[in-house]
Parts: structure tokens; C-alpha cells; sequence
């Protein structure tokens, strides 16, 4: 299909409906009726090793459903490659690590909740850990490179092709979290991924009102092994969450493009503001330089080449972070914030107008450098 | 709590109320708000670290939430342990095998899933299958007897105390899937179990709309470990399962008596009609005569001693288990039958007036006795 | 259908199932989509005009949609008329005098919030209140009768036939307010009633978590009208509201059954307890006597004759009534149960087993009348 | 608060936090508890003559909850009036009626649903209806003008000032149907509106899945009587509707932003293609011309004097209309299109990319050109 991103989210699950509902029902049932022909009885042994399964029929809702199919029915579209959906990234990580069973797994900082499930897969099977920038010479045949990029929570990016070309040359598998650079900002397998994976809790969802993960592969043997794989890890996806991100995914395309949009504009404010030299000393520049220490994100990264705008050419992750000079104003901050909230997860926050956001960091950063000065 | 089922159905999760509504709310948020207050901010590692969750505190949705950690505060006052939700019963032995990790699992023919989550956990693993009465010297410290009953599909028991005894002496683990038995009809901690395991999906559930599954264990230490590693799995329970979860439990004694008294007097009814001696040509019993080869359910098993009676002292499980003479018989039951549903899964049949079934399967069998005749 | 009570509940909607789906899906759609033959299109006002929908095809769900369909299909069945739903009982009130536009209703104490509704309608319309006992004389054609029984709060019951045969006499209607008596308790057709109301928020839903009304009627006209009427009334029932009316008819029977078994067993016990001569200082009767003032229940109404039993053979309903010695004793008593919810509404308490019911009230009387000593 | 749409949208409701959840749990309560401290307690009466609800406090949810409060709070910020919900557009006329009981009400043609509505109440009440170009001295004191701008279905406008005074010279109130034009693109109070009703479930709703209906008020008098109408009315907002509702308006700003750009570009394009000079044969102009009569829509309607860029300065509704040339070719149409839903309704359609809609409209001229040459 050749249609945009948005049309694409609102139109590439019109092959599944069977009724004539304009907005998809919320599938609760956990078993569908076989057919009432008994002619029509195919045994059951045949069905589960038919590989996958047909999107518009279903016997049991471990095995397949309507909302989670219709959810990855439009991620297909949307990331270009078979897309299977599971209850939580984690629970996506941990598929993918059961397919390729790897010995070695190189793999940076980032997200905490990974080395978690690497951990947990350790202990049963005596994986190994590599760091990001091992020797190539350290990975096998069948290992595992998994790199996030953008990177939590820095929102700053590697480059793929970089990491593809060192897997590759061993023999060696790249995943690629690309959960920072949701669809229209980035798309791995155009660089060498393998396996792409998100957490689809951030901005598929974008609510803050569902968990999901996903992977995505253009290996018909490897989605047809995950879709044999999710049947007994039982991690699929609740039917809310899978109904409600088939919701989210309709209006992905506009939110993305306005968080960031947002997060650009305020990394551009506080990154002028932070390098503004001799302030004058009520200006907003000079409480900034007060309490801002750094900030971090991609669309201030320095890197060698054009490999940055290649890979995310119609604009940068919506996250960003920052440091503070001193641990009482990190600490302190979240309180003086009313538009940020101060919880763990993202993908939501972003949709306000954002001068209204750059508001919000110019109270608190005036506050914070009123009361360091006190 | 020495109150009644239902009425710890319907109060043990009083102690979570936050707010004054009667029906508690769903919850849906992925994310909580961290204490606005800064001094009261506690870092995220100690708290991932403090091994079970404040059932009314919640940071992650992936580590705990109010409808899941409410379903569970429930079947824990019903299935007197502590109880840990998974998002399907698979996922539910996919974490215990996590957990204990065995080198072999003996194991009977039962439930097919199963042996499904086996083979993927062998597959990385290397764990090794052995059957259920396999002698007591092949199990090794730390090994697993993982024993259903009543047993899928069949709904004939066996003995747990037996079991118990036999992995006990070996220093094995007895984890018994107690799903066609629920609260209020086995107690498997009375018998020995180390860990109980329910597929919710059935009768906790009961109205075929929400997978779950739950492990039940008396031991501390298994439980902390059993939530850490669920954090990684990410195999968590969706919200509006959860909710509709909590929803059904409000029900359940009253449903599964039913359930189980239908059962009952239905295989009563084709156990005496298939005994009958000499029916005549067109009675009710001659047509079950002819149809029907056997039937099996633990309310007619004949047994050594009485430790089923013991075991099951308030009424056997809702599902039995009917065998055709011809297999021309089996496949065209189905279609001629309204109130029996043919579909996998089981626990929501039965509610309804038990006469009315018998009336259904009288039909049916007279249709088949009369087609088997031309 | 001559089947019973809960196999009617759980299949009386058969017939609207358009997908295999064991349990119906939970349709939100406001929107349906037109037949795509452009042969096959059909004027929307032949539709608006046809008098009543068919229950598997919908074109906007303020006039009709899957869920409230279902919920309504089932009571048709349960209820022995054709039903029609609405966002609540006072909505369905509403819309019973938008049909009958009468200028006089007789109407008793009963539910006060049926006593708003008829003061919004005589704002508009100039409709006048009676009393239930007015003289028949004081009715004209066209007039309502509104008999609410058993009646709110007290439990007890009015004589349906008697006010049948006085409405009748005069060309008036009897609308029957039968929400403290479910199906299975009541049935007001048969002893006259013209319309039979029911706030489908009590035992319909049973859970305390959804709002709704029903209208039933015999009448062929004014149901269509009524369909037609609630078109523009607009107060139609949510869809997550009717999709759990109809999980909640599931459980309908073994739900009342249980309830007011329960309520039967408490009101005899307090009853006994309020009248035994001369109970011993420290018994739990001396405590009920001394704080208790009243009991009220249909089970233990004096009446003329035997209408009482005719009209209520299978057991009384659930709701019963009692008034305390003091206006304190009454104001505290909430706050000294555990069991029972100190709020507005009803139909839900009831499931617990009814021993701990009768144990927290005798542990709260036991503590008020020692505070009445201190 | 002057901060941004979207921003409020987001943020107008953290006032209404009760919980740490970071998305509003969906309450389904239809009772919440009293105080347990009996002294606490205040008499139902009291409360029901206070006026308004206190909005983070809750009794019965047929007087408030939850979930539609959140919705009414945040749109009494978005519509800059006090707000309240209903359970559809139809039922927020009704109570506009209800409260405000005129003998005669100007309506011009537009949504033939408020003419039902007007009908319905006519049958009861014995209301008048007149032109919307009725002379200004056929009103009295106390009746309504009904303006809809933009109409269903042209999408063209009307001056609310002009209507304003008409109705204020006389005494009457001026009711503005603001449907077509959300929060963003048209202020009805600035114009002198006395009273803007929306149907929620087009543009505020957004997603084709939630049915609902606001009144909205600077009037505090109407409001409290408003809220005390509803009451009796019944007519309250569905649960899962009201948090789908607060769903929607985070997202509200971009997505109309979105919509309303399409439809100004499908019409500009449609537009100038028909009134293009001579196109050459295969041109999608001449197929275009072939087929299409006229578009109607704001952004191209003629208007004496400036009141259209004041009364919409910010873009027009997305709503727009056109008519064919031939009877054939307006019913054949819908058939032959893939983005655009043959449906009733509106507010959803338009995310797409607008070049794929364009697209759409071209293949289906086309195709009706060759027909029609056929």
C-alpha cells in the first residue's frame, strides 16, 4: 500500500472487518465457535500447525483474537515487516529471546527493563553478556546484538547500518528497539535490522492507558516460530489494550508529529538558553543556566557523517533529557511542574501547545534558581 | 477470615478500596504519579527490590496494578495462599518452570497446553519429560510432579496426597493445575500441594471473556521470587480481564454450584440410562444406548478407599466427559445440539437449567439413533 | 420458549449472533455502514418509518445497536413482553408518560425519585398527581396508575390485581414498578399490569456498576411508539453499561435465587428475634430487642387473602426494611457493618453467605446497645 | 486559564484527581459509599437541593460520576461555559426544551434529528415551530431560536450575531448548534449565544465509538436547574462513553486541526477543478466536471460583509457537501470509494492524508465518467 502513514492507520485493518460497525467492537470472547457443518470440523492438530493464523477466524484467544490481530494488522502495514504483538516489550524481548536462544548478547545501557529479562533468561539458559561495543570477533553465529535507538533516556541515536553490518559479518542477529522513533521517524530494516522491536505502551499507545509490545520481522520462519511460540508463553495482549491501541494508532501519525514537533522546540529554547553567553540577571537564559546542567537529544547530537538525518529524516524522537547542577534541583524540580508529570514511562506527555510547556520549565527553573540562591 | 466463599468473594479486596465506589473502578493507567512531595521520592531500585508490591501503591502497571493485584488479594482469600495473576494459565507454568527450573517434570496426558509450554521451555532448556507414574527413584531434588485433576478432559481425579508424598520424598515439587476444581471444591494445600495452578480462564472467568491464569504457593520466598520474575516476563494480566475477573469471583459459589449439581445430575441421568437393562425400542434410554459408548466423570469413578470423597467433599468438577459409538456419531453431535456450545475451552456451560440440557442431548441422541438407523 | 429461567438468559440472544464469538463482543460503534450494492440502499426515512428494528442490523446506535439490542432481546424473553431500554430507570419512567401523556397519575410514596420525574413532566405538560387510593372515579381515560410493589424501602407488596381492575374500570393504565421483584419472583402480566417498569441498575445489573431502565409491554402499538419516541428522547443505554446487563442476565436466577433466600432467612431470624418473650440478658434476641424497632418484608405481611402468594409463589424479593428504637441507633449502625455498604441503591448485597450477613448485624446491634447503656 | 487548546484538554482536569493514576480510571459505580463516620452525614435532600455536585465527590450516577464529570470539567474549559452531559445530542436538545419550555422555536432546516426532537416535545407540550427567517415580532419572551452553523449537511454558515439580536430584541434565547465547528475553530458566546449544544459524539468524540450530547451555559440560573433536570431526566452519559470521551479531547486539537485542513483542501481542489475552463479529456478535471454539480462548504461560501472570518478565524469546519449530477451517480458514489465510510454521522472521517482522499474521490469520477458514457 502506498498511502501515508495516517491512511495506512486508519485503513490497512478494513480487510478484517466482518460487521458493518465503522469503529471496530471490543472482542471479549475467549473461544469462537467451531462451524456448525460438520464437514466443515478441521481437527485441531491442523490448525495449530498451520503456521499462522487466519486473520478473520479464531478458536481461542491464546491463540489468536480479534483486537490483537486487528492491532497488528495495522503495525504490519505501518512497520513494514510481520508484526506480532505480546502483553508487555518485556514480554516481546523475552519472545524473541526464547526464538534465537542466542549464547551472547551485546547490548549498552538503555532501557533497565531489558537487563532484567536478559538476567532472567541467564539464569535458565546461561546466556552471556556483551557490552554494545564488544570486538565483533566476541559474537558467534546465532548471537544476539540489541540496540535501542534513540537511546532511554538520553533520546540520543545510534547507527544502525553500523551495528548491522558488525552482526551480520559474525553470523550474528540485530534487534533493533526503535520504541524512541515510533513509525515516520525511523524505519530499521531499511538499515540492516533484523527484528524490530517496541514497547507499544509509548507511543502506539500514547494514552498511558494500555501495555503492549511488539516485534516485527521480514523472517516468514521467524514469525511463523513467534506466532508457535506466543501460543504456550501465553503473553498476549489484553483485549482493552489491543482495542484500545488499535484507537491510538488511528491518530499516531498526528500525535507524533506534534510531540515531536514539541520536543524540538523546547530542546532548540533550552540549548540557546543554556549557551547564551553573559545573561542578563532576571533572564529566563540566565535561571536556566543556573540550575541546567546539560541536555540531551538527537537533535543536538554531534556525529560523524549524515548517517543521523538518513535514518531519521522527518524529525527527532520526542524525548529528551536533561541534567541539573545539583541533586536537590533534580530533585526538586518534578514538584514545580504542572504540565510534566513526574512518573516513570513516556510517549504521552507532548500533545500540550508548548509554549504552555516551556512556561512550565521557566516557572520552575525560576523557583529552583530563586531558592539556590537562598 | 472465617467468613463464607461468597462473601470473601465479595469483601476480602475491601481492605484496596480508595475510593467510594461500591463497584471498584477499572484502571487502566500504565503509570502512576510519583508523591508530589520531593523528601517523600524513594529511588526505584528500592522499591523493585522489596519483593512483593503495597497492593494499594502502584508505580508500573508491568509490575503491579489495582484490577490485577485486586483479583489476586481475592483468589488469595479463596485459595488460601498467596496468589500471583498471569495473563493466561500458560503463562501462568511458563513462570513456574521459571521459577524452579527443573532437569525433569513427570507429568500425565491432561490439558495438551501444557505439555506445549514443556516443549518450549525444553527447547531452551534442556529439560527433560517424564510420565506420571514414573517410578519415584527417576525424580531428582528439585524436579517437578506437575498433576491435573480433575484431569482434561475426562473430569476423573486423582489421588493429590499420593502425589505429594511421592515427590516430597524425593525432595521434588508437586504443582497441581487445580482448574477443574475450583475454591469451594478442592483445597490442594490440604493434600500436599507445594503450588497450586489455575487456568482463571474457566471458572474464575466463567463467562468466556477474559484469559488468565494464577499460581497460589504458601511459600514466602517462591512468591517474592515468582513477582520479581513476572516484572521480566511481562506476561502481566490485562486490565479489563482483571476487572471483569474481580466481577466474576463476586459470583462464583453460586455459579459453580450450579455448574457442578448440572454435571451431576446429568451424568447421573447417562450413567443409569446407559446401564439400564433391556430399555424398550423408544425410550429415552435406548437412544442413549445407542449412541453412546461411555461416560467418565469423578462423581462415577470407582476408587480405592475414600480419599476422593476426602479430597472433593463438597461435589465434583463441572465437566465430564461423554465417548460415541462411531466417530460419525461424535462429529455430528455438535451440530445438533442448542445449549452445549462447540467450542474449546470449558467453565461457562452450565448455568443453565439442568433440565433443559438433558431435554438438549435427548434430542440429539434420538436425531443420531435415528440417522445411525437409515 | 418453555425452557427455564436461566437457560433462557443464557440463550434467548442466540439468534443475534453474527460472529462465532462464545461470548458477544462489546460493539461501540455509533456508526454502521451502509450496504456497499447501491441496489441495496434503502431510504433512511422507510427505516425511521418501519416501527421497530431489526435486531441484527443497525444504522446508529440512538436508534439502535448491538449491545442494548441483546440486553433488551433477553428480557423480552425473561420479562414475557416486548422490552425496551433506556440510560435509566427514571429515563424509562419518563418516556412511559411521553407515550401515555396522561393528565392524572395515582401514584403512592413508593421510590422518590419516580416523584422527580413526575414533577418535570407536570413543569411542562400540566399532568396532575394522585393518590394511590384515590377514588376510582377521580381517573379518566387516558390516566395513569403507577403501583410500585414490592414497594421502596419497605419490601413489602401491594395486590397488583386489585389495582388492575381499578385502572381498567376507568380506561385507565396500570404501569407496574417491578424492580424489587426480578423475573423469576413476579410476573405483573398476568395479574393486569398494562406496562411493567423495571430499574435495570438493580438486579438486571446486579453489580452496581451500570445504570439502566426497561419498559415491557403487550401492546404492539406502543411499543413501536416507544421505539420511536427513545429515538429522539436520545436516552439510550450505554453500550458498556447494556454489554455487562447482559453478562449480568447470565447469572440472573442463581443470583435472586440466593438473594432472596438470603433476605428470607434474615428477616425470619429477626423477626423470631424481635418477638421472643423474655430473652435471657446476654442473648443476641435481647440485643435485637433493645435497639430494634421495626422489621418490614413481604414474608411477613399480614394481608386479606391469598393474593400475596399467588403473585409472589417462588419467594419474596431481596429488599427488606428495618427502623431502630433511636434516631442515633439508625445513624450509627452503618458504621458498625462490615458486610452491608452504607449507600443508596440496592440489588447487589446479597451474595454473601447469609450467616455473616446475620453475624455483622448481631455484632453492630450487640455494640449499639451497649453504647444505648453507657 | 489562558493556557493553549490542546494544553487544556490535557490539563483541565487534574483538579480531579483522586488517584495517582496518570489516564482517569474508568468508574463504573453507579453507588458510592457515605462516610463511615456517622456524623459526617448529610441528609439526601440537602444534597440534592445544593445545586451543583461537588465534582470530585460522588452519591448515585445518575446525578453524577465519575467519568462524565472529568468530560463536562474539561469542556467547560474548552467551550469556556459551564457544561453538561448527556447521553446524546438529541437528549441535550430535549433538556434544553425541558428547561427552557417555549411556546414557539425558529428553526431553519439542518440535522433533521432536532426536528424530531421538536416534534416529540410538540406531542406533549404543545410547542410551535417557525421558520429560522420567521419576522422577528412572531417571537415572544422566553422562546427559542435554534441555530445550527455550520448546517448539516452543506457545511456553509450562518452570522450568530445577526440571530442574536434577532432573538434578544424579542425576549428570546438563542440556542447555537455548534456541532460542525468544535472548540478551536468557533467561540458561539462571543456572538451572543445564550446556550451552545454539541452533539459530543462527532468532533469531541472523534473516533465513531461513544454517542453523547452537551448543553453548555454562562447562565449559572439554567445551569443548576440543567443539572437538576438531568436528574430526572435520567438521561446521563454511558460510562465507557464519558472516559472515551476524555479519551478523545486530549487528542481533540490535533486531530480537527487535521480535519479541517482536508476538507479545505479537498473543497479548493474540487472547487477550481469544476469551474476549470475547458479541461482536456482525460483530465481529472473533465471527470470531475462530468459527474459533480456543486460543493458547499464555508470555506468557498459568498457572505456580505466580514462576519464569516471573524465568527471562524481559525479554519473551517471539516464538514463540507457536494451533489452530483445525476441520481445514478450520487448512489453508485459511496460504492466506489475506499477511504471515505458510507455512513450516517460525521467527525471521523478525515485523518487521512488528504492527497489519499483526493485520490479516492478521482478513481470513483472516473470510473462514474466512464459509466455514465456507457
Amino acid at each position: 500500500m502506498s498511502s501515508g502513514t495516517s491512511t495506512r492507520s486508519l485503513h490497512a485493518d478494513d480487510v478484517l472487518n466482518l460487521v458493518s460497525d465503522v469503529a471496530p467492537p471490543m472482542h471479549v470472547a475467549t473461544t469462537f465457535r467451531y462451524p456448525n457443518d460438520p464437514a466443515a470440523l478441521v481437527p485441531a492438530a491442523d490448525i495449530a500447525n498451520s503456521g499462522t493464523p487466519d486473520p478473520t477466524s479464531h478458536i481461542y484467544s491464546r491463540l489468536s483474537a480479534p483486537n490483537p490481530t486487528r492491532f497488528e494488522t495495522i503495525l504490519s502495514s505501518l512497520c513494514a515487516g510481520q508484526t506480532i504483538a505480546y502483553s508487555s516489550g518485556l514480554s516481546a524481548l523475552h519472545a524473541a529471546l526464547t526464538l534465537l536462544n542466542p549464547r551472547h548478547i551485546s547490548v549498552g545501557e538503555g532501557y533497565h527493563g531489558c537487563h532484567g529479562v536478559i538476567a532472567l533468561f541467564t539464569r535458565t539458559t546461561g546466556l552471556k553478556k556483551l557490552p554494545l561495543d564488544c570486538a565483533a570477533s566476541a559474537l558467534q553465529k546465532g548471537d544476539v546484538i540489541l540496540l535501542e535507538t534513540p537511546v532511554n533516556p538520553k533520546g540520543t541515536a545510534f547507527d544502525i547500518a553500523h551495528f548491522a553490518e558488525k552482526a551480520h559479518a559474525r553470523g550474528a542477529v540485530l534487534i533493533v528497539d526503535s520504541t524512541f522513533a515510533p513509525p515516520g521517524l525511523q524505519q530499521p530494516f531499511d538499515f540492516g535490522a533484523d527484528v524490530v522491536m517496541h514497547s507499544g505502551t509509548k507511543y502506539f499507545g500514547g494514552h498511558s492507558d494500555l501495555l503492549s509490545g511488539v516485534l516485527v520481522t521480514r523472517n516468514r520462519e521467524w514469525y511463523e516460530q513467534l506466532y508457535k511460540d506466543r501460543v504456550f508463553l501465553g503473553s498476549v495482549m489484553g483485549n482493552m489494550e489491543s482495542w484500545l491501541g488499535v484507537r491510538s494508532l488511528r491518530t499516531l501519525e498526528v500525535r507524533v508529529q506534534r510531540q515531536s514537533a514539541n520536543a524540538s522546540n523546547l530542546v532548540s529554547w533550552l540549548h540557546t538558553a543554556l549557551h547564551t553567553p553573559n545573561p542578563s540577571p532576571d533572564s529566563v537564559e540566565a535561571a536556566v543556566q543556573s540550575v541546567l546542567e546539560e541536555v540531551y537529544h538527537a537533535s543536538i547530537q554531534q556525529t560523524e557523517g549524515d548517517w543521523l538525518k538518513k535514518q531519521m529524516p522527518n524529525g527527532f524522537g520526542p524525548v529528551f533529557s536533561i541534567t541539573m547542577k545539583t541533586e536537590r534541583a533534580a530533585r526538586y524540580l518534578p514538584s514545580k511542574l504542572h504540565f510534566f508529570q513526574h512518573a516513570t514511562s513516556l510517549g504521552v506527555v507532548g500533545l500540550e501547545n508548548w509554549e504552555d510547556l516551556k512556561s512550565d520549565l521557566v516557572g520552575a527553573f525560576r523557583e529552583l534558581a530563586k531558592e539556590s540562591k537562598e
